[in-house]
């Protein structure tokens, strides 16, 4: 199934990444945005990101064979209680949230025909937030993990899938509550370290922060609450990520003495050669 | 004084691309290069980093007008001392090494004149190792960092940091003390915190990791030998850096809870402005 009409609920730069890709590769589709602030959704217009837009959910969503969530995760529980009496019986609902668990037992209790709810993370982004930042290109090549639950149906599954093929990205299926704490340990954690690692700086350093300091912390120039949202709501598997941290962090005191030297080297490279191992398994899952 | 001939001791990619830039920018300026392995010193030479090479330390230094230390951080102290008698009165010496407590002391109580030696950290380099990945244009633009001690002679001074401004470099002075806390927090702590953030993924992780962690773990890529000795070097700041980031996780712990929603997304916030400020004070140091 190619859908037909699309309707993009939060027209930022994920919302408005999609219209410009969907337009770019899906012909014949016409694309639905739906928004509170009417300069957001004049500048996807004019864009060319969506083809209308509304600034109510019942008219952005009416004859929308897929819709997909794209605003803030804190936003989507009380979104779905407003859409499902919206929705008709053969649309598609997908999201693009950074935590799973939360929207798929959400959509478990909330919508009449859970079945149709697929819950997606396409695993593309920005620290810079806003549809003027939107690209046609930004999911190309990008993994988007689904994650589906008991009730999901199999051809809704398929359907959210071969969409987010179309717009060039790989996919991958694991369970939410694996999605949820395997992301705190790539994601979440390292995005809630980089923040750490700025907030402790003294300014007569500023100037003396070179490139590694930079690339490391350029996620942290995310926006606050948007994360904020992410980290609360993964936050058991966030602090577990944490406590595992630390733990890491004190195994490295215990190795920063003389008599630890080699010690210290060896696990160094070891870390190096897990790198390249993190790096030669990108694209390489064997989910499907 | 523009150096007429330049020995680089110890050719690796810092070396190597010393000697690259040099040939670049300076004329009428010889380089010579001393290592131990032939293989190291024919690939400078077939690249035109060196004019010479020696595998003795007494040939490469002779009539050398600027001798510059490119050797890991561990062995400056058996350099130094093995350079003591061999180097003429007139000759300055500098290095390249990224803590300058130590190597400061070392040349202080080594050198019968002290006062040529003037320490240097050139901040460029890259995960790479190797002469092969040299490159003329590595140092420029970036910013090296002068660590004079009480007994540097000014001329000396103002001739070394003219030599990094011939390659292009920014300079500025700090003290070695400051130097190696500032740098613990800005560079080594870090390089620790992306090791450790590598070290404690699961296989299962590996293909979900995204832009985000890889760039924020790219400098846990470095050789082992090499980052275990500056890290072991500046072990009691180190130290200190990575207690104050375990400060701050625990405050971001005390965050991940409802009630402090509001307080974390503000946290976030301002980590967020913090880093734009850090990154708008590049290439400002008031230093010289």
């Amino acid at each position: 199934m190619t859908p037909k009409r699309i309707s993009i609920i939060g027209v930022g730069l994920l919302g408005g990444s999609i219209g410009l890709a969907a337009k770019a590769r899906l012909t014949g589709c016409k694309i639905t945005g739906y928004g509170h602030r009417r300069s957001t959704l004049d500048a996807a217009l004019n864009m060319g990101a969506l083809d209308e837009a509304y600034d109510t959910l019942s008219a952005a969503v009416a004859d929308a064979d897929l819709i997909i969530l794209c605003t803030p995760v804190g936003l989507f529980r009380s979104l779905l209680s407003e859409l499902a009496p919206l929705v008709s019986r053969t649309a598609l609902i997908t999201d693009v949230g950074s935590t799973k668990r939360s929207i798929v037992a959400a959509a478990d209790e909330l919508l009449s025909s859970p079945e149709q709810f697929v819950a997606s993370h396409p695993m593309a982004g920005s620290e810079k937030r806003g549809v003027q930042y939107s690209r046609a290109d930004l999911y190309d090549g990008a993994l988007c993990i689904l994650t589906p639950a008991s009730r999901t149906s199999s051809l809704a599954l398929k359907a959210v899938e071969d969409f987010w093929k179309l717009l060039g990205m790989q996919t991958c299926r694991v369970s939410p509550e694996a999605h949820d704490r395997l992301l705190a340990d790539v994601s979440h954690l390292p995005h809630a370290l980089a923040a750490a690692l700025v907030s402790m700086q003294d300014p007569s350093a500023f100037p003396l922060a070179g490139k590694g300091f930079h690339d490391m912390t350029r996620i942290a120039g995310g926006d606050g609450g948007l994360w904020g949202d992410i980290l609360l709501d993964n936050r058991d598997n966030v602090r577990q990520s944490i406590v595992h941290l630390k733990e890491r962090l004190d195994h490295l005191l215990s190795l920063l003495q003389d008599e630890q030297a080699d010690a210290l080297r060896n696990w160094l490279d070891a870390v190096a050669e897990k790198r390249q191992g993190m790096l030669d398994a990108r694209g390489k899952s064997d989910c499907q």
